[in-house]
């Protein structure tokens, strides 16, 4: 499946060569990571949160509380953007020095979702791409706890990737210079689970807990 | 030293609790990381790209491509995002899911350097706050490098933090359902250098590269 790209919005100015926007490539980032930055505007001026996310086939959901204004909106036109830092790049010159990394911008309106079992799958949703398998254990959400809970869905028409995955790439005039280049490569890791102190003693770490790891 | 805040548009709607406006903290989350997600409006639409960054005191600089039209502008008016993910906080209620974090949002209006000196020491800035001391282990830019780059820089006038750093917060009712709660502590960690290819062989790692830790 592609998405039915490149449009004028999300054409690659620069480095043409790092952009895709093939939806495998896309779908693959996007289910790498959970946290986005969400762009959107206020009164004319750009306001960027970090916030979980999930997808589903050509959605991306995200959440917050209806206390939020840009939340309670219809609709609302946003840049949601997931970045992971694979490496730094260090060249030769300051000029080429870069990072390694695995982008993806989705840009669009959002939709608030009205539909009680829709905003019931996408919390669901939400919070098993973060951790696979948590929603089956966790007590499910009270009716007024949904009433304080604004769901947005943002379809994946217009989105598009950035990467970039390999070394470093020097001026040739470069080479025979004194500086060092290279890779330092960077990864998310998980500490071990911390139990709540108010979990009955000798309470085990369960299976979805203990076997997470940062993807 | 504290901001000029809280101003009403670093003023903090949602959990008031974890907001902090003095900038002791807001400098440790800007030195703590190197990525920022910059936001910016074009043709009236959100636009948030991933870049790096650097403080200099009262001053967040950052920089492009001067092929980027948003980088061209003499003043672009901003929301510079920063967030560092320390844990999953893994509720007994699916409502009380969040995470642990540290996030700083930087309003206001970046502007366009135009002083060679100052976009030189600012670009000696950057790269030296993702790579302490690697600014003088490099190649120095050359003027035409210099002239494909925009450096943007943007007043800390307007900044605000956000910190959750505790357990896990449930309802009392639900301390005795049969859900498991704790957290998942997360980290980035560096793998071993690795030198580009082209080195002469037997060149050592320098120390700036092989002391090199995500803070």
């Amino acid at each position: 499946m592609t998405s039915q790209h490149p449009a004028p919005r999300t054409r690659l100015g620069r480095a043409p060569e790092r952009g895709h926007h093939d939806r495998q490539t896309i779908d693959a980032i996007l289910d790498a990571g959970f946290v986005c930055h969400l762009g959107f505007v206020v009164d004319g001026h750009p306001t960027v949160v970090p916030t979980i996310y999930g997808r589903d086939g050509d959605t991306v959901y995200v959440h917050g509380s209806v206390a939020s204004r840009a939340m309670r909106a219809d609709v609302l036109d946003v840049c949601l953007t997931v970045t992971h830092v694979d490496a730094l790049v260090l060249a030769r010159s300051g000029f080429h020095h870069s990072l390694n990394y695995r982008s993806v911008m989705v840009l669009g309106e959002a939709r608030r979702v009205t539909d009680g079992d829709e905003a019931m799958r996408a919390l669901a949703l939400i919070t098993d791409h973060v951790v696979p398998d948590r929603w089956a254990h966790t007590r499910p959400p009270s009716r007024k706890e949904m009433a304080a809970t604004a769901v947005l869905a943002l379809p994946l028409d217009l989105a598009s990737a950035k990467v970039r995955a390999h070394g470093v790439s020097d001026d040739g005039e470069d080479l025979d210079g004194p500086w060092w280049a290279g890779l330092v490569p960077l990864a998310t890791v998980a500490g071990a689970a911390e139990p709540d102190p108010l979990l009955p003693p000798g309470t085990a770490v369960p299976d979805h807990v203990r076997d997470w790891r940062p993807r």
